[in-house]
């Protein structure tokens, strides 16, 4: 169920789209919207805040609010940091478990990221992805199991922040993304159908819950021709 | 020169490093920071924005401001649109410049993108750029001449962004960021000293003015080895 603000968000997208506004373009005032939707100036800022963060709109110190270029169809928002499924939500998003399993014997760089110690244990999880059939990536992901309680193959075949947050009320609150451009090693050409040395886009990603607890280091490995990002970014 | 709140954010961010703080460490609250600078409440909030946008901290509602995981040295942050420069300010940027030169003959989809009519021309920029002496990309940049009323091969060897926001009054809002995995081409591997179908990081990028108006559409090929990104990301 959408809240307040994010149903006025998605009434102004809505209201974007179908005036054919392009970037650059000036929208309503907030006492302009705030008179349109009876509500409370709070209420318009939230919901002009979500269009910001999501690249629908520019707001201009002093100056107005202003629509963005949208051509981001078919890409992945990386400010989106709920996993993808939130960013390509028009598209089919799909995943084939490979492994999951729970560990003790965890690599160390993991340890120091997800702040473990001796004797702790995560779930190690390998998944394939794919949109509208396509495959986007190989993820290999480390789950902190002293947040993550409790992974099955049918959870880890959907979403896992959805369940997370719905069901062992955790909340995900922010990421470190670091990512550059290399080659694809045998066994993640076969995965991903091409060949060795082909391009990849490797990403690390360490997901914290909203009190800074980091709880999921994964790495990425996603396919050169179906993948495709877009940031929309602020000074 | 730094405004007063930039200054203690710098001192905020000297705290975290002296006191080697870590992730998900938190930091006292913005009444005791307030007290202790003798500011406004406005002042150390905008600090800590400062902060939270280059991924130093994290604010939870309701709940305090943490550390980040600050690992992010030689790392481009995304996030700072001013260009590289900003982003990479303890090393070393250098550019030599391969192509300037003024033009009325524009590819329609810059066109498009810049939002220019027939008969209006643009800057056409061709750069190599290095870090510490390594090559970091190729840039193929198209300037709007509405805005960026004037370029000369000795401004476009430096910032350019410095230049137009101290000379031209131009202010540099936002930007777009596509970017996807790929391989480079026979021209593209020679500047970077490559080999053709080498991996390369393509970006495209396209920034704005604070008020929504495009001036630069740049096409970056980055060297696979030598461009690594960081973003530091939240819901």
């Amino acid at each position: 169920m959408l809240l307040k603000y994010e149903k006025i968000a998605h009434d102004i997208h809505t209201f974007i789209t179908n005036h054919q506004f392009k970037a650059g373009d000036k929208l309503p005032s907030v006492t302009t919207l705030k008179e349109k939707y009876e509500v409370s100036k709070s209420t318009i800022i939230k919901a002009l805040e979500l269009l910001e963060h999501d690249g629908i709109i520019y707001q201009a110190q002093g100056s107005g609010i202003y629509v963005r270029n949208a051509r981001n169809d078919n890409h992945i928002n990386v400010f989106k940091t709920n996993g993808f499924s939130k960013s390509l939500n028009e598209h089919q998003l799909t995943s084939k478990v490979l492994k999951l399993e729970e560990i003790t014997d965890i690599p160390e760089t993991v340890m120091q990221e997800l702040n473990l110690s001796k004797g702790d244990s995560v779930y190690y999880l390998e998944r394939l992805r794919y949109v509208d059939g396509n495959v986007l990536c190989i993820e290999y992901s480390y789950y902190n199991k002293e947040i993550v309680k409790y992974l099955n193959t049918e959870i880890t075949e959907g979403s896992i922040f959805d369940y997370l947050e719905q069901n062992m009320q955790v909340k995900v609150g922010f990421s470190d993304i670091y990512f550059n451009a290399d080659q694809l090693n045998t066994n993640e050409a076969q995965l991903l159908k091409l060949e060795p040395n082909d391009p990849c886009l490797r990403y690390h990603q360490t997901f914290y819950t909203t009190t800074g607890i980091p709880f999921d280091a994964s790495d990425i490995v996603f396919h050169y021709k179906n993948a495709h990002f877009y940031i929309p970014s602020k000074r």
